[in-house]
């Protein structure tokens, strides 16, 4: 197998490579609107996946999902404050329909928090009506300057979760078990050994009160939020009027949260575990799990392929038998881009040797296997071995890539050599954020809660140190 | 049981029963943004199963599922003629993004053909790169005036599918295959009794060379359109300029189809199936098929209803228990009005005599059943009559209300008594067409393209007949 020339190595030049892979493994591509994206059979496929998992848990947990409009008029928007001072900047502007002005423009949602309190402030009357555990999956549009297929696009795919509670503790388990649902994900399913914290108060949502986040850490060191968590406590209920009734039979405002996930996932996915061959899926995530290449036509062959595709198939493992007319060599190189992470050879002078060939896309080792073996738990147990060495060599890389800083010039030496995780102490003060912001746009990833301190004083101030925090340059 | 007095009798003002079924079932409301809904989470539920049972059978084919940009520049609407003739007086305009004017502006996608075109045109080469088979689901955008939920808004949720060919044939074959998916879909999972057959030049997409449809008759006689599937030939192709090299190794234009089903279908399952109880489901469509409401909290009572609630869930039958503590009446009337096919009552006299009750959603009939009974099979066999049922008592009203015309006299008497399918042979000239549509709005449905003739002049000219019609008044 050789280097597939059309992708430019990852240390050569990273944004160039990650492009390449989008576009060699067709996930995306780019549209005649500028800053957004056409989302490409194979990328849709990891969504659909992303979605079927994801959506099972949430339901689980008694969520719902409904569908609010895509369209928010302009005086909704303007009811909560910093939330339009958050969004109104880069908001698109619907102003025209059906030929005419309209009389109120409409905004083509960024985020729908407003829709659903516009919603429960007229559904919701007494503690009986609570909760409300809704989620939806949709497109929403933010007017960004810089875009990045998945990284960042004016156009997104993501799901809103938008829950309403009686008590502020309740809607604080809610926050919290959401950012559970997500760090379970993003380690067990996507791989990637997330960070799980807290945003600062310069960092958090536009309208919470706080704000939880999963953090990871990409092949090149920089970081990537993969998803949120947000405790509004009643300032949206109070700033849209959404009332109820409680126990007591006393008019209160009841307590929200909000949690979303999005298609950006997708681009972390190509940044931890793909290398120049293109895609690297973990199995669990990977629509298709198991390709099957028959090397000839001969009958012994394609029966022996279509023998173990039907038994992988009934175990629920994703297997197809590529049977287009392109040569084997084109076949390996294709599954390989695009990222199959068990590709078995079929050919005729391994059957007559009693055995198959396993090739694995991580490793892109090739395996002999003896035709004597269990081949279906083999598989089962490879697909498995591949996931937990995709996700412990993530993670050996961006435990390489953490480091500690204990004043300014340790953090500016870093930063300087490497980006990555870079843990400090910090005195909470948001002038010190903003200083170290000037090292290379390094931000807080996130306070980590429940970690030990690692030095008495602030890394910037020297002054008295309250949070562990976790920083990085950002997507 | 009475009746549910927040809904306005069918028979009384059909236009308000149906606003008031979606409202009492909880499937809609209405939003902030005039022609926008929000759907509910019982409405949404069903669009979930609808595109669950959807998506199988167009994956199963061969179908992929892909994610185009929501915005289309005007530059790129304007391309095919007929289409942005068609649409352009219903889009709904971006003109402004991140606080600046645009310089060209951007429609909400009315439908994705352009867009689909914009794509193949730059990643079709060759014939090797054809069929392909792209399906999206996702939001459109129409700017109507009247709008009604689900069955006419200016956003609302659809599939819609774009394939392109090497041949007319294959292409061809394609947009009958999908026409049978919708017809099997709305037959078989609906129980909506569908007329297919094909548009007729005025009636059919802008742009298309031809479209195929299915029509249904709701239960006041009015037809709805529950699915469409076009044909465009080299329309499109030659419009947007995508070609490839054929196996003569010639330079052609492909052939192209699109195909699309609606949220729209929600509001045909409302006006076929449902009362003056509220909404009735088709068990194959129903979300929940089965509620379990336990009389008083015996514990052998709880203890029965799980023991069926297992055994049901295990048989992939979708049942639960009503846990909430409202009353026994109110659960009742609460299932009914949801349209839960199946409702099952425990309650301690009934245990203590060996039987518990089932009631049938559609006839709202209470069937006493002994507990020696195989209480699986008796659910299953109970859900597979409710569905042949309801499809036969559909089959059965729109039969009553289809009729036969020999003459504008005739048509006339029968749309001033009342609307319905009117089967009449047509001349096949657009003039006719019109001079038909002056009698209350009635228009060509569908052109039976197998039926036989049941006259051999047309119903309006009295010249020579061409096509064997069914006409009827549209939602």
């Amino acid at each position: 197998m050789k280097n597939n020339n059309a992708i430019t190595p990852r240390n050569q030049d990273f944004a160039k490579w990650y492009t390449d892979v989008v576009r060699a493994a067709h996930l995306a591509d780019y549209s005649s609107v500028k800053g957004c994206i056409v989302m490409e059979p194979n990328g849709y496929a990891i969504w659909e996946k992303m979605q079927s998992i994801l959506d099972k848990e949430f339901k689980k947990l008694g969520h719902v999902n409904c569908q609010m409009p895509m369209l928010i008029p302009e005086n909704l928007l303007k009811k909560e404050s910093d939330l339009v001072e958050g969004f109104a900047p880069e908001v698109a502007w619907v102003t025209e329909g059906g030929k005419k002005e309209l009389e109120e423009k409409l905004c083509i949602r960024p985020t729908s928090e407003t829709l659903f309190c516009d919603y429960y402030a007229t559904h919701i009357k007494s503690h009986r009506d609570l909760p409300k555990l809704y989620n939806q999956w949709c497109n929403v549009m933010r007017w960004e300057k810089e875009t990045r297929p998945f990284l960042r696009g004016r156009e997104f795919l993501w799901q809103e979760g938008h829950t309403i509670h009686e008590t502020a503790a309740e809607a604080e388990k809610e926050t919290d078990q959401m950012m559970g649902i997500y760090n379970w994900f993003h380690n067990e399913i996507l791989a990637m050994p997330a960070i799980r914290g807290k945003k600062t108060e310069k960092e958090k949502f536009s309208g919470a009160v706080y704000t939880l986040t999963n953090e990871a850490l990409m092949y090149n060191g920089v970081a990537l939020q993969l998803g949120t968590s947000h405790y509004f406590g009643q300032k949206f209920s109070k700033a849209y009027g959404v009332t109820f009734t409680n126990k007591e039979n006393k008019e209160d405002y009841p307590y929200q949260t909000s949690w979303g996930t999005t298609t950006r996932m997708i681009g972390g996915l190509i940044m931890v575990h793909s290398d120049d061959y293109g895609l690297v899926l973990p199995p669990r995530i990977a629509p298709k799990q198991v390709v099957i290449i028959p090397i000839g036509n001969d009958s012994n062959i394609i029966a022996k392929a279509e023998e173990l595709e039907k038994k992988l198939i009934d175990q629920d493992i994703c297997t197809y038998i590529d049977r287009t007319d392109k040569s084997p060599g084109f076949k390996f190189a294709e599954a390989e881009v695009n990222g199959i992470p068990i590709r078995i050879e079929i050919g005729s002078r391994d059957l007559n040797n009693n055995v198959i060939v396993f090739a694995r896309r991580d490793t892109r080792e090739k395996i002999t296997v003896s035709l004597d073996t269990d081949l279906v738990s083999y598989t089962k147990e490879l697909l498995e071995t591949i996931q937990k060495d995709m996700y412990n060599r993530a993670k050996q890389r961006r435990d390489e890539l953490t480091f500690e800083a204990h004043n300014l010039t340790e953090m500016e030496n870093i930063l300087n050599k490497q980006p990555g995780f870079i843990h400090a102490m910090w005195c909470g003060n948001q002038e010190c954020e903003e200083k170290i912001k000037e090292i290379k746009g390094c931000k807080s990833r996130c306070i980590l809660e429940d970690a030990e301190a690692i030095d008495d004083v602030c890394v910037c101030c020297g002054k008295e140190a309250k949070h562990h925090v976790v920083w990085g340059i950002q997507y």
